[in-house]
């Protein structure tokens, strides 16, 4: 995985400067690079880390007096962010997945394994499965009867997924994602408590003996391109069609998906966010941290729903918003900047009552 | 799994007209509907859908004129969600669990298995433990030590079932859930900030050096009959008496249950909902997503609470509540009405002051 | 595990009465309790619980006249959280890890596996790994290549720890939970709008295609002594550095932790909170369930958040906030007690508004 910094700077199409023979091993923090490390210093602010590390060479902002700085060679980062991408590539170990199919492996004789499909300890394919070339499975994976995998796929340690899943090419499961799970569907014969509030929008109603009984899934979980899910997050199955994953959609770790959604394509749906049964995203949404969707509501391509907000309602295209109940984002900094000081206003309207209507207490 | 329209009409209780000898394999959705299948338009509003798709079958609403549909044969819902689980139950294709006990899985010999149970490739029954009659347990199954499963439990990839947990008859464990972690109970010797913040409302406290020391967890988990649990989701065992989860209670998946939790029967628990430890819920109660409940209270039977809520406090029998902190709902949808016009009811003040206090600021 | 009443006296460090010799054989609960059980009662509420139950020796609260309850032997809590935990690991009957290394585990002939450590049927010990002494490994465990596993450590049923992962000694892996899988960080060529957003604070933004492209994760998990980390919980790695966990530091179930997050020692993280990408947590802080932390913030030591707070911005050492965005306790507890009361507030402004601007409607 070493990298001479010429060599680097060719790979990312950044331009370098002094020694390009110089052979960097590993990336580091400025201030804790040895000499054999590209230091990630990609803004003044780095400098004085840089003073303290041994790095000889390092990754700068563009203009930066490489020598001044003690440095043997630099490469230039116009976009820090996509230089880091660039360097993590280059260098990344990657995982140890084996080689071939490891022969504790069960397999299910009717599954057909692509050419240089790597297959770990203790993984299980499902009868009629296809695992695409190239796929690397990891050790205690299972993939259910009639599932799809695609070319390149990658799944880790614990990875499931359900029979009659259909999961794309370059799909990266981490560790216990989970696709296919049933989705969480129930009915009473006669109708539910829940039902009732949802119809009056009122809590006022009749409690009643409820037994739920199951709607089995029909459907599977059906994943584009390119997704990534991350640990310990789950996609649950559709009833009728499918739960649907665009191509190029990232799911981060501990995420839920109910049964039914439909998730556009290039979606960001970061750590904890949960997306509700039905609900449809368009492309390119991007959801907080900690985020939640409302079942069966829509949110609008390009829509930007910032940390622990919760949408209840349908969101237009291109809207960004935030809070609880979200609304667009200018309001709800406006809104928050009041209850920062609603103490505050309640005694001055309290003031305003004695003043106005003297006597008459809080009203 | 194909059935006959009449054979559907005889098994869901449902109303049929048209060619009752038609045979349809499968449920779709009516736009995307072949001729082998059972379009789901249940509402009016589905017409233009059948119109696009290929079915010669649909379950239409009361009253639907199906031949007016260019349909050859047709059964009426009156309760559209219970005829979906109906038609879901007859044409599900289930899962595949092998037959029998799977040679590769590790049985300690002093385990029962019942008869007509199937295990899975590389599942692991500790010893003592006691698996019920026609129990299906999927690869990478691990039920501990004197753990007790019930009849026809279901038991998928990588469900963990703790040691001396024991689960009742029809039990559905998603994939990756999790019985019997132990609880997340800690001690400091001398008392810790948190239990002075308890004890006093206050943040003025005294900070010390806190080292916490784990109160093991005697207790197991106890789960009645006809109970699910969702893929990623997870109970802990109790401190000294069992975690309990009554029998009907439906738990969707990534949602968490602490220790010492006993939640009733027929509850409902939906997506990334939380219950922290040593909480009482009672029967019939409905947790919507994201909800999180408090340590150590008591929520009563038939309550309801909205999507997202936060309940920190104890909440009586057969309320409706909504919100952070949760409020009776009616309460809660006046106080979000303000919300969303709070900074003008700000500035309505700012004025009102100028007009009674003129030039003294805002107060 | 059955101890004579002196014996538990000694062990815990407490006083007794009454027949010393006695021996109990469990705890339990006052009113459940057996006559070979010790009745948890260290309050005065419980005296009705013993009436009910069939105890002969209790935990009481000092002072407690355990002759007219009817026992005949006590022990005296002046602490009762703190002989709780005294009682629970004297009883704990533990868990069944089996002995040695199971034939059927896999292990990879470079791993070095400590003296006394046991390994369970299916376990998976990746190249170069090695494995502290004396500790436990159950079923369907994962450990990468290269991976450190400390002495005692416990690693429950379907628990895994990443390639290059660096773990403490007496660390306890609940079932399920991921040490390891990759950060989520990614990055498009030229920019999005979720940086648009963060730079301008506001929702305009122009729309544009956005492609995700991965940002590899160099960095490992270290986690020092004594953690703990929860059923279905998730730790990610970092991305040029390593993810850090402090020691003493205990995370419950389902929480995630993001890239690159530097976390205290002697940390509590309750469950279903979340920690997002390179936020800093100092020492002894208290997370409570469902807490988000923003990425990129630090939160000073000894801070306590309480359930279900948003932390968006820097929290300095000592503090108590809570609420959604969070503010220290005190205010929030203000803020909600006029949150409570907001649409009465918003009648009393609509009132004084006719008084003083008669005709102007609300402004």
């Amino acid at each position: 995985m070493a990298h001479t910094i010429a060599d680097l700077a060719a790979r990312l199409g950044l331009e370098h400067a002094g020694d390009g023979t110089l052979v960097i091993a590993r990336a580091a923090e400025p201030a804790h690079a040895g000499p054999d490390a590209l230091a990630m210093a990609m803004s003044p602010k780095y400098a004085e880390g840089l003073a303290k590390g041994h790095a000889r060479a390092a990754m700068l902002w563009p203009g930066a007096d490489w020598q001044a700085l003690g440095l043997a060679a630099a490469l230039f980062a116009p976009r820090p962010r996509w230089a880091m991408a660039g360097v993590c590539e280059a260098l990344d170990p990657g995982y140890d997945f084996g080689t071939g199919i490891h022969p504790s492996a069960h397999i299910d004789p009717s599954a057909e394994i692509g050419t240089g499909a790597r297959i770990g300890p203790f993984a299980v394919i499902g009868a009629r499965a296809r695992i695409g070339p190239n796929a690397r499975i990891a050790p205690h994976v299972s993939v259910g009867e009639d599932a799809v995998i695609g070319a390149d796929a990658i799944l880790h340690a614990g990875a499931r997924i359900g029979a009659r899943c259909v999961i794309g090419e370059r799909y990266i499961g981490q560790p216990n994602s989970v696709v296919g799970g049933c989705g969480f569907s129930f009915v009473t014969p006669e109708g539910s408590g829940a039902e009732d509030v949802r119809a009056t929008l009122s809590g006022e109603r009749q409690v009643r003996a409820q037994k739920w009984h199951r709607i089995q899934s029909l459907g599977a979980v059906r994943i584009g391109d390119d997704v990534e899910l991350g640990a310990n997050s789950s996609i649950d199955r559709g009833t009728i069609r499918d739960t649907v994953i665009g191509s190029g959609t990232k799911i981060d770790s501990v995420c839920q998906i109910g049964h039914n959604v439909q998730m556009g394509e290039d979606c960001m749906m970061c750590g904890m966010a949960g997306v509700a049964g039905s609900a449809r995203i368009g492309d390119r949404v991007l959801l907080a941290g900690k985020v939640a969707v409302n079942d069966n509501i829509f949110v609008g391509d390009d829509v930007i729903v910032g940390g622990a907000s919760r949408v209840y309602t349908n969101v237009p295209a291109g809207r960004t918003i935030l809070g609880d109940p979200a609304t667009k984002l200018e309001t709800q900094l406006e809104i928050r900047r009041v209850l920062r000081r609603l103490p505050r206003l309640a005694a001055q309207v309290a003031r305003l009552q004695e003043a106005v209507f003297p006597g008459k207490g809080s009203g």
